[in-house]
């Protein structure tokens, strides 16, 4: 039985870890402070020293860090991956990460002979730990073959989409839909609040409709309840949008709406809304 | 039993009058070009020869008319339903007609004694067939409670929105939205398919996630195959995007991203695809 | 010698009829208020009671009012010019109308055999103090021609432009043009000033450069100064905007940059900025 | 008597360091392809072999180059800049170059003892020829004062704006400027020509009014005759807008105006007029 390792036991990869666990596969965690291996290694999980041990051990190990800066140091650090990593074994890393991150990891990760798969998620806390992610992976295809039936438990939905980086892409493609979808929303509950429309109706209107989706079901009461509690940070979104936009100037494409949801989400994040959910960007739409 | 009028048996009146004689109501219909009738009074209804005699004859008379010259001729016209409705009989127009023309009928009504719902619906010609529309009616509220048993056999949702004039405002909001929608959906595939990635894997990816929508399923393919076979002709589109940045001029509402997206839409109108689907904006986006 | 009326003192009208007298030219005035009179009077003009006895009795009766309402009333009153201009007289409208009002009172004064020519000015209190107005006409050439001599003492340049409604398309189109310049001026001087530039040194800059113009140098030191004392009222930007855009509905013309301006000038009104200097658009861009 | 020298003899290098020699300055010069100097040593100037031996001879070495790899591999190359350059002598680069490049070429020439200027120009051939340039600096300001009288040879306005980068970042803030008014120059034009308007006379009342700046007297005619034979390079607009808006993005400063006129001369870009002149940016507002 091919063996497994898990990298990085945030509230995101806790929850996957603890998922292939629960379905039998063979799983050796590791975390940088090393108390939080401790519920996985009650499911069943070994636990090691370092990122390095993992990597040299395991046919495929997994990671799933807080940013590009942790990411790096799991790889390149001193007991990093990158030290462990032998002929043909594989690294599946699933942080969000900037492309010149992932294409240093990619391109070392090679040189020593390891195979590497960059395979950013859709999806926040809940479908982590329902194994309802959506995996967007690129890189080395027989590994994302491998890793097929792990990450069939930690996602409902899985695409292999070319070279290392695309996956990446596609996530700056949907999250602008998603910037401008939003903005949408929070401009048409506005005009019609204004207009004497009923807010709770509009938003009855809208899902029983052809827009009916899971993002206005879950935001548009937020945004008439003003509550902003914070499942996807807006500071990341306009994040998004900005490096989408940058996308659109290298590769020549006229963005006319998206660039104009930015510059809202921009607004909303120099008036300190930042750190509040996506739903925020309604404070500078409604005055 | 209550009784019931049907003016005018085009695509969507054919369908919905069909729904009401089929689930056992008394109907009598009218149409502009008497030989459209000859199908329903197969299925049961009686004919009339104006709309005079339906308004004067049924407890509650539907019409739902190609444009606001037509709603108006038919409640206006000498045989029209204003000649024949009597104290407390109920005209509810299901056209979708402006401001200035609800308005005008809505008040003529009244003074007669009569009473007026304003009905667009949401939804084209397979809801109309299914009975799934959406109704959003504004207006006389006993009528709209009287008019219930037969509005739930013409659509799968309908909402009572207040004075004449509401429903047309919430037709507008959800339109305003959908089109800034459309327009986020052809730049996020245009950006990703210049980008490398593959168009279908965008479509699945967003139909994985939270922005899963019937319209994104609908339209997405047609854009990638550059398919615009009309459903929803793009210069209604336009126009309602017009109308609605007209209604926030009005009531001070900023509409960052929806004016964007009018101004895409209306390079569409002026580069000629005013009657092509509203799919066909993507022509403009794409190059 | 022709002899000239001039109805409405107001700041602009009382400069102009002034410039008029001065020049030498037989003037004969009325204002609503008949004590704003004296001071032309002492000038040397005539007084008369009724502007239907100013278009009875002079040539070519000038009139600058303050709203089309004003207009319609000075025109259509009782006593009004409608009611005293005879065969061949003129009528030259400079106040700032709705295509609507315009056109109707052109069309009331040449049913009556009378002259009409509307002739919206560019400038404000100073250029009418000074005689350098910019006068933008449409209707009647003959009129246009022979008003030319009193025109030329109240601007420093007057254009014929075509049938009535052009002189105030003209007006419509400069003024986008500044709305945007305006906006534009903001952003780049917030930009600046976060980056650390001193914002007397980019002014500077721009007036040596290609982009050296007075509206530059008089709203540039404003901005700096957040000093937003009224010369042009921002809520008459904001509408003028609206109008180009309604324009660039009907006539087909996209205008992105155009439309982004006058969302940023919405929010400036509404935020309550309405009443102070166009300047203040600076207001919401600078935070 | 101080000695200059100056390094690259394009278009604009040859125009400059002419007018220093007419002035009487002495000056040494030098260009990669040598017989460029020629002309120069007729009026007077001595000739060098290599950047290296200006700058090792003279007080204060001028530079402009035609990008930033050229200004590189100048200050950069074997027989560069800085091999030549001791404690004290100072360097001014005019060329327009990238932040990174002009913080490292400062750092390096600062290590070996020598004084930096960036100072980018604002201006074209005929200001060069002209002696009228606008000259943007910022640096070592006691090089800025000593470089002064030289200056005031090339330019008419001469700034210095602090540390090295601000010069960048004012030409930013100002072609930002510059491309908004000029897409809403053209918006103003396309709509008014649609609405019946002269080409001509609305750029008259435009140049008669608060708006008249030697860009719209430069560009208006062009735009009328569709004429646009090069003299600033679209691509090069564009570039700068994309850097503006990315500067926006670093200080957090919100350009609705600004990133909707980039967006229109982006999609100029894309059809391929990048090399035709800014005023090419009609071709995509105008249909």
């Amino acid at each position: 039985m091919a063996s497994y390792g898990f990298l990085g036991l945030g509230i995101m990869g806790k929850a996957m870890a603890s998922n292939l666990i629960r379905a039998g596969f063979d799983v050796t965690v590791w975390n940088r402070s090393a108390d939080k291996c401790a519920p996985l290694v009650a499911l069943g999980a070994r636990q090691a020293a370092t990122p390095r041990e993992v990597a040299a051990s395991c046919d495929i190990t997994f990671a799933i860090l807080s940013d590009p800066a942790a990411a790096r140091e799991v790889c390149f650090g001193s007991d990093g991956v990158l030290a462990g990593i032998g002929e043909g074994r594989g690294y599946v890393d699933m942080s969000t990460v900037d492309d010149q991150t992932a294409a240093e990891i990619a391109s070392a990760i090679s040189a020593k002979g390891g195979r590497f798969l960059e395979a950013p998620v859709s999806g926040t806390k809940k479908p982590a730990e329902d194994g309802t992610l959506i995996i967007l992976a690129s890189g080395d295809q027989s590994l994302y073959d491998e890793a097929g039936s792990a990450f069939d438990k930690l996602g409902k939905k899985r695409l292999y989409l070319g070279a290392v980086g695309q996956g990446a892409r596609m996530k700056l493609v949907v999250n602008m839909i998603m910037g401008s979808m939003l903005s949408a929303l929070g401009e048409g509950l506005a005009l019609g609040l204004k207009g004497g429309l009923d807010g709770a109706q509009i938003l009855d209107v809208l899902d029983a409709g052809a827009m009916a989706c899971p993002m206005f079901k879950g935001k548009g009461p937020m945004l008439l309840a003003e509550n902003y509690s914070t499942s996807f940070p807006l500071k990341h979104m306009q994040k998004d949008l900005r490096l989408a936009l940058a996308l659109g100037e290298e590769l020549g494409q006229s963005l006319h709406t998206s660039s104009s949801a930015n510059e809202v989400f921009k607004r909303a994040l120099i008036a300190g809304y930042g750190d509040e959910d996506i739903a925020a960007v309604y404070k500078v739409i409604k005055p």
